[in-house]
């Protein structure tokens, strides 16, 4: 049952690595820069696949030069070893690469006081906005990408199933949660959630149970929840699992550094007639996405057209929320949470091809709990592949 | 056993927030400051208690404005709804605040462009470093603070107690720390670990076995190891833990908002015979310190005092690691794992009454394992408070 294989089989290819530096150079010359510096975690995995502790010198042509801190489990070519970035210019000089007159920064990622460090080593005459560049490229997931999403979202689904098992009657939200956790990790989940910025702090994920469901949160998630303390105001508070309650499972699938999202609710016995119903008005809204959405399809009018059923439905107002509604229905998915295309009212997005998005349409029922559901979805051609598929009623919990 | 009580027992004393207002004050008037802005979650933390979206404004005098841009779960007062920091100015003009000629914004944690963002909207004369201020506050600890530590601590060393029992033989180190993960869990750990910049991602802690503890890690913490994906290079690789070698634990505490850091070491059996002797040198190392810490005292000395300890025990090559060495003995800890002060050479902090910070004396041996110590400790006037206190000897698994 453990499934901790994944990292064994992954091959590293470097033909991929090599196919994402010729696209960002790409994107480098339509700006007319001569260099990029990268020094954030998530820019040097989609750089290098690893985790580096340095700086990546991507030039306008050739191959990037590595200015790293830390010895290197492993080997690598280009590798400089450096003491603080003020050594990278001397560095770069060496090996025959003339200092940018315009360098690319992660102007949305880098702290200020950094960014302003790096700009006096390298002096450039302008600079530009590395973090647009790689978000840019990021959203748009290659073959290898969507073989590792493939392999996250198997594991992901395989731990779910096991989650109707996991009750025990007079359990507290809380205590499922910590089962569904370790049996994430059993099925090889890094537990790990890379976001951009610090809008959405979480722990794995969610877990939701009755009126839990609507207290609203700081943090940019679809629904909230009260969480157990002050200091991380999301999901569980320890509600106690009574019958009659939905609960709605949302953990993170991080499996491989890409990461799925996948929600399920499950009940105690049997849930009111009205639960079943905005459920399957949520099922509905996927089933309307899924026909609508293909390259080239506004992500507004996604949103539109989840609405419309919605209130269609007569549940407009316990859409996404009820004490504080969101104003989106889905977000790209990668190696960070919330990546491109958003998919809400105002998203100036639009569908393209190898895009991997998470499409959440949630209801929260007073007295009930939240209904609804959640899966990953690639975008091809000529439509969506689900990536999480698996069971999507309502499932009772098993009651040993 | 479960130990959920904590958050129902915070105060949240409005007492304890005024006084770190007022501090603050003191702060900005030294460097001319009229105004400071906070948007950090970690920043809003230590000004609230709590996680709001949106832009916390303390003025030289008077009380702290929340321009907030989703509802709060609860009350309070001065609060401004705003759905853009651009709504802001003319919040504190209706307020009668003036804007700030010297503005202070969190210049090491805001992304730069967030940051040209700000300074476009209130246009001060000069702007200056709030991460600089609040972290100088923030590395002295109120009493209400130490307060919370202990019962972080508390349950952090509740929970290790439960470790030798986890074990089955044929385990691999990963299965017992997803093991201790749901102990924790179940003694009241949030999990989810803040770190100041993004130099040391981890999943709640690390488990270190065998020789995988000599493994390099491009991350800031004090041992590696490989961990099992090539995206999160740290901690636990998968090692199955045979007999005669040392597990480390080292699995952060998070029962508070107050990160506590602790380590001990289990073994499979008996170890060899120096696996003891270099273990000894630790706690030896640990005693040392606790016999010259006290304010005033210069971190670097602490290092040194440490180094020449293990440089007399014949133990300089491999400690604080082997292919790699920290460079470090200990660090501050508070609302996130790396505060100061810093134990290294280099250092040029002191100590000072309500510090609280991290001692980890460690050694790596090839072919046993890491041993060692960690426990948190609080700077009192006339010397340390261990707040991890708990058996510090290498323990034997329990074989059942």
């Amino acid at each position: 049952m453990t499934y901790l294989g994944f990292s064994k089989m992954r091959m590293q290819p470097e033909e991929e690595y090599r196919a994402r530096w010729r696209r960002l150079q790409a994107g480098m010359a339509e700006v007319g820069a001569e260099g990029c510096l990268v020094s954030t975690v998530v820019n040097w995995l989609y750089l290098t696949g690893t985790v580096v502790s340095g700086f990546a010198y991507l030039p306008a042509e050739g191959e990037p030069w590595f200015f790293i801190k830390r010895p290197l489990n492993g080997e690598g070519e280009r590798i400089r070893y450096i003491r603080k970035p003020e050594d990278i210019p001397e560095g770069l000089r060496e090996a025959g690469i003339p200092l940018p007159e315009k360098l690319l920064l992660e102007a949305d990622e880098l702290p200020y006081n950094e960014y302003l460090r790096l700009e006096t080593i390298f002096h450039p005459r302008t600079t530009g906005n590395a973090t647009a560049l790689f978000r840019s490229l990021r959203r748009i997931k290659t073959d290898y990408e969507l073989a590792l999403f493939r392999l996250g979202a198997k594991a992901h689904t395989q731990a779910y199933r096991s989650i109707p098992g996991l009750f025990r009657p007079g359990m507290k939200e809380t205590e499922l949660q910590w089962e569904i956790e370790r049996e994430m990790r059993r099925y090889g989940c890094l537990g790990f959630i890379r976001t951009a910025g610090d809008a959405m702090e979480i722990f794995m994920g969610s877990v939701l149970t009755g009126d839990n469901a609507a207290t609203p949160s700081p943090y940019d998630f679809a629904l909230g929840g009260g969480g157990v303390d002050l200091s991380l105001p999301i999901g569980a508070n320890g509600t106690t699992i009574e019958p009659g309650m939905a609960v709605m499972v949302d953990i993170g699938g991080t499996a491989t550094p890409y990461i799925t999202d996948m929600t399920r609710v499950f009940s105690h016995g049997r849930l009111p007639h009205k639960a079943y119903r905005a459920h399957q008005a949520a099922l509905d809204i996927q089933t309307e996405i899924s026909a609508l959405a293909a390259p080239g399809v506004a992500c507004s009018d996604l949103y539109d057209a989840a609405l419309a059923i919605a209130s269609k439905e007569g549940l407009a107002e316990c859409f996404m929320g009820t004490r504080q509604q969101a104003q989106f229905i889905g977000h790209g998915i990668g190696l960070q949470l919330n990546e491109g295309p958003i998919l809400s009212h105002r998203s100036k997005d639009s569908l393209e091809q190898g895009m991997v998005f998470a499409l959440e349409p949630k209801f929260v029922l007073p007295g009930i709990g939240a209904v609804g559901i959640e899966n990953s979805f690639i975008v091809h051609p000529h439509g969506l592949e689900k990536l999480t598929d698996a069971q999507e009623q309502i499932l009772p919990f098993l009651q040993t």
